[in-house]
């Protein structure tokens, strides 16, 4: 089911459902060009880590047919494109990921023209897609497992069927437990100040499917693990280290140390193309430093007297040691993860 | 300075500016009698234990000018409005505090009639509020000391001014450490969801008094803490029990299990109002649950999706072990809470 991220054969372009205007309005965003593309992931009419990768392979796409008018030079051209839309944010290592592969695909076939690797592209592009939703659904049910019925789990941020290409990863752990008839799960959605994918997105998708949500703010985290009211937390990533550090939407490592002072177990859900063997540590992620303007207003209402500075800091590093697990479509990766992500890509065969 | 809680003698009613306005409008509401006092409460016009204490005591004068007309009845009549008054609001001690001190006082002059209490609370009730001023200077200055010029201090939810007579208790020592001379302070105000009185007030009032303040989405916290960039906690509190646990505005909890995992002391500053030596413990204290729409909605904007249940949970009780020192007008109180907490109220004379 395309029902989010959808690309249009027909008009040539990739429909995003407008993620800003959740759960208000639903409006549809089209991606014609590199451009448009990357205004895209930047104002996050589209996120979360496996959407922005297929997002990224797409924008490939788009940026070889908007080289071609360039003539013989239409390679350089492309390769300026490509250095623009793999630098839009910094943070996701899945946008890198996806453009990486694209190139890779490219230097194989070097000998393609401008129509050519288009074609080859954009039927990489699709099989991408269609991959992200294989390894989601994989994901999930292999994450299911460490959900037992009747929990009430807690995740931050949203790493769902709206940041993946349906199912969602911390959120196919959680539907992968529910489609294997654990019906009496509940979810705490985080809000996730300041963008609130938590109370726009998470509980919007998850009230859909019929699957129990319950909203809080971020700040209620610690009492209602103090109350026993949280089972386990599950949150996506946006680029794991090779030492299993894994940098999420700015909060989670607080939940993770929470979780680790109240006794909850913290996993990560996260495809394999989400863990960056070259950057060692969690402090070696770069953080995206956004816009004030996400902090200082909410829609139309502002909450910041003018002249007060803010901070606006996307991601934190969680520590593997507050880990306890890493599920992918490989399986589910336990400490030490310097020796078990290493096998697992060598079990996926990269 | 009677800046936003004013008694208006000529009017008899008590001014507040509205604190649900700002800082977009400052607007300002007139409590005329207990209704209009307890709604204050309740919605928060008003809001902060001291302030609340402060607003109690004046509302128990607006009472007993109400229950006049009861004729022979009037002191029935009064007895039914303070009650209605100490319960607007369940976690602030300081309202049943307020009450209680009026209550005391016509105990001792029970002959007196309705004229004879009316003159005789609100001259109590001014005391009060002068009272209230004196002790966040004297634990301002008292709370300086645990300052260093060159801190950047993390504060929660707003105990500045606005929540008290004047000063401030976690502002005043904040403020005590400025008048000090230490002018090299800094000041990070977690925005403080759902209300957002760090975003909207603290920050508004420290920005007016040109001490330099930075607001940080209370996602924020655990990441500006692991960089190094909090070198001191200071927090008020709603009430605080009889062995040191602190009860204060919902993510306090959170942010003292934080300061303890990265090193970072943090402290509770309130007035001995606060400490409430019939409440034994952090979990005896109640902890108000408000209303959804504080958490669905920011202003005029819908963040939650319609039929998505939501957390409100007002407070938290931070446990006294994770507080390094509690500040008073009596001096600094450290562990074991259960010796230095009666030794003040013993030095105090209460």
């Amino acid at each position: 089911m395309d029902w989010h991220m959808v690309w249009n054969d027909e008009k040539d372009c990739l429909d995003l459902l407008d993620q800003r205007f959740l759960p208000s309005r639903e409006d549809w965003y089209q991606c014609v060009d590199t451009d448009s593309t990357i205004y895209a992931l930047q104002t996050m009419v589209i996120r979360g880590a496996p959407a922005i990768g297929v997002t990224a392979a797409y924008g490939c796409y788009l940026a070889a047919k908007e080289a071609a008018p360039s003539g013989e030079g239409w390679r350089e051209a492309l390769l300026a494109l490509l250095t623009k839309l793999e630098n839009a944010r910094p943070t996701a290592v899945n946008l890198a990921w996806g453009v990486a592969r694209m190139r890779r695909a490219w230097q194989k076939q070097s000998e393609l023209d401008n129509m050519g690797l288009r074609a080859m592209w954009l039927a990489l592009a699709k099989e991408i897609h269609e991959e992200d939703k294989r390894f989601c659904r994989l994901l999930g049910k292999i994450g299911g497992e460490v959900i037992d019925d009747g929990d009430t789990v807690m995740t931050h941020c949203n790493a769902g069927a709206l940041a993946t290409s349906d199912y969602g990863t911390a959120l196919g752990v959680i539907r992968g437990a529910w489609d294997a008839g654990k019906k009496n799960i509940k979810v705490i959605a985080n809000e996730t100040r300041p963008f609130l994918q938590g109370a726009r997105l998470t509980s919007w998708e998850l009230h859909k499917d019929g699957i129990p949500v319950k909203v809080a703010c971020d700040n209620a985290c610690a009492l209602l693990m103090k109350r026993g009211e949280v089972d386990k937390v599950v949150v996506g990533a946006d680029r794991i280290a090779a030492n299993g550090d894994a940098a999420n939407k700015i909060g989670t490592m607080g939940v993770a140390i929470l979780a680790k002072h109240f006794g909850v177990p913290f996993y990560v859900a996260a495809p394999l193309s989400t863990i960056d063997r070259d950057t060692p540590t969690g402090d070696d992620i770069p953080i995206e430093d956004r816009t004030p303007r996400e902090v200082t207003h909410v829609g139309e209402t502002q909450i910041v007297p003018d002249g007060v500075e803010v901070y606006n800091l996307a991601f934190d590093p969680t520590p593997n040691e507050l880990v306890a697990g890493i599920i992918t479509e490989e399986g589910i990766l336990y400490p030490p993860y310097s020796e078990s992500i290493p096998a697992a890509f060598e079990k996926a065969g990269k």
